[in-house]
């Protein structure tokens, strides 16, 4: 049978970094292109201590169904958390789980987007986050991110020629792929325009709780006195990604909706899931946990930033991070991009070609990012290597 | 702010039932309104076993990231299963792990319609894909439901005089909320006509294997040697509903798409619930447990049909059910039903009024759902004689 796919689908073209990814993760390859946290990460004793007591305990309620909005004492946890720990949430705000900070993405467009409605997003962005804004049909329009974030007046004039602009879709803590981070001046700025012109943000902070150097600057949801902020949270960095646990505050309308929207897509996110996240974060010491994990990625953020110093400088030009997960790096003129990714596999160091994180899927792309979660400490050292030698 | 929402979520109301069904989950209310499997069904044991064993052996790999299609040795068990058990599946076909059935409907919806097209449903059927269609805008037509099945002459006749039928949604074993099976003639009619038009079916199976009377009719898409049918299945019913694990198994080329859409949705079903079922089917006995739950609602269907041809015959009328988890009661034409289903409220027994379940959400109707698997033995004795005497 020939099928008819909906417009919608029909508009996402199958990705052409895909199989380079695919390739990425097969043994014996540097993976410098994943984004998974380390495993060292993971509080894998606690979890286990925590489940067993769950599944002796009282098994039947981690096994049966349950409501949509999330596990009601997870919901007062987390806004509680939010508010006292970074403003996050006023009494005009409600809070759901998600099945991981994707289904916000999801649900929010969903919400909000008609087909052909336009998305301002920062260009380059999350790719699954503008795949799911790409899978309502629509119309992705990309504002430039400079070291201190997105570009104001590019921003404003966005806003101004784009039809139907439902919302702005913004990273504001070590964006991924760029690991730049907003400043404070910038969010506020970021904010004004957006109410002016009517347009609700969409605030993805998946990274926010891992910052390793430097001070945190407040989230844009911490300035919303006018309701027009959706704040994304996930439990994937800071817990476990594979429990696909995540969240958003946001105005109580807007939730409503959000959570009709969610009992369609999936019921209710996995109940063990939030059960092992709540008692986690409430029966063991969550700071230190976040201090840990902390002290593991600005090791390795560090021990990657002095390898790109010492290896790819001065061709390659990257931020430098204080968070996060990712080095954006700038390849020099003479190299083109895609040829200089091919062989990097080549020589079994897998990274993300830039173009893959572009808002208009064909334009080209002179940087790749480097991920320093997931490879151990010496693949870090062979890989900043290798990829130094291609360089010369 | 005044928020402006997507057209398909505009057309999203509020239901007038769910302010009867937040009030039936009160404590000392008869749960006659649910649908949840019975406490005592699920494996509690044997879950705790295999969850301890999982996270202390390789506790980094459930908590990490994994791969959107499914657990792959999960996806190769079911595939070899429901082709040896039920002939589901042929080498054109493809399978992928959902978070719960639920999404499956999600997603089939998301990847087959546009706004405004049509699906084909049989009339009353289960609310919560009803939604999931409404939620994309679809044009819902109704078909309606005999005691042997959907009506062959009005499924023919819908997709006629319809626009864009993108597909036929059906449940075929025990229907919710009907309690009716398909006939195996009705179900060879219904492929061929759905062939002829070129009409997909969505063939949704969640209670298939807990049929406790009767013997088991071949599927639909043991039938489908064009490719047209799209099935769902679920652990929902036999393991544990908390878990949210689902799957669909169909042609490839839908598979690639339900796979792309997945991604943008949640990225990946829960890693520990995909881990547990697996270990649980693989390395228990699946059957024996399977005869266990079948039992048990053997016992619970035969007390309430028991009940209901003492308190409620021949006033009331209803399908005999070999398996699933509702009986669907049609009351004398002198009751007011949603009256009734205040008066048995206020009673305390709850049930869901038959109009929750209509194509059309302004229809009438004179049914009401009753579940015998979420209440005890002894609130479903009380229950029944309460509305018995109500019914007098």
């Amino acid at each position: 049978m020939n099928y008819t796919f909906a417009d919608n689908i029909n508009g996402l073209k199958p990705s052409a970094i895909r199989e380079i990814l695919k390739l990425s993760s097969q043994p014996g390859i540097i993976p410098f292109s994943a984004g998974n946290p380390a495993g060292e990460a993971f509080p894998s004793k606690e979890v286990a201590e925590i489940s067993n007591a769950i599944l002796e305990k009282d098994p039947i309620m981690a096994l049966q169904y349950s409501v949509t909005e999330g596990y009601a004492p997870l919901r007062e946890y987390i806004a509680k958390y939010m508010k006292e720990k970074y403003s996050v949430g006023s009494e005009d705000d409600d809070i759901i789980i998600t099945s991981g900070a994707q289904q916000v993405m999801n649900l929010v467009t969903k919400v909000f987007v008609n087909r052909g409605d336009t998305i301002i997003c920062e260009d380059p962005s999350f790719i699954g986050s503008l795949n799911a804004f790409r899978s309502f049909g629509a119309n992705l329009v990309g504002v430039p991110v400079e070291a201190d974030g997105i570009d104001l007046n590019a921003l404003e004039n966005a806003i101004k020629i784009s039809e139907n602009v439902r919302f702005l879709y913004t990273i504001p803590n070590f964006q991924n792929p760029s690991g730049v981070t907003m400043s404070l001046e910038k969010r506020k700025a970021v904010y004004e325009i957006c109410k002016k012109y009517g347009v609700l943000i969409l605030e993805d902070n998946p990274y926010g709780e891992i910052r390793f150097s430097g001070e945190d600057i407040p989230t844009i949801k911490s300035m919303d006195t006018d309701g027009i902020v959706i704040y994304a949270g996930s439990f994937s960095k800071v817990l476990s990604p594979g429990m696909r646990v995540g969240y958003a505050i946001a105005n109580k309308e807007i939730m409503a909706k959000l959570t009709v929207c969610k009992q369609t897509d999936d019921v209710h996110t996995t109940l063990w899931s939030q059960l092992v996240s709540y008692k986690f974060v409430t029966e063991y010491d969550f700071e230190a946990h976040l201090e840990k994990i902390r002290s593991i990625y600005r090791r390795k953020a560090n021990l990657c930033m002095r390898l790109a110093d010492e290896h790819l400088k001065p061709a390659v030009d990257y931020y430098p991070v204080e968070g996060g997960l990712f080095l954006w790096c700038k390849l020099p003129e003479n190299i083109d991009m895609m040829e200089f990714t091919m062989k990097a596999l080549e020589n079994k160091v897998a990274v993300v070609p830039g173009t893959a994180f572009s808002v208009d899927t064909a334009a080209k792309s002179d940087r790749i990012r480097i991920n320093y979660s997931t490879p151990t400490d010496e693949q870090i050292i062979n890989g900043m290597e290798i990829l130094g030698k291609l360089l010369k």
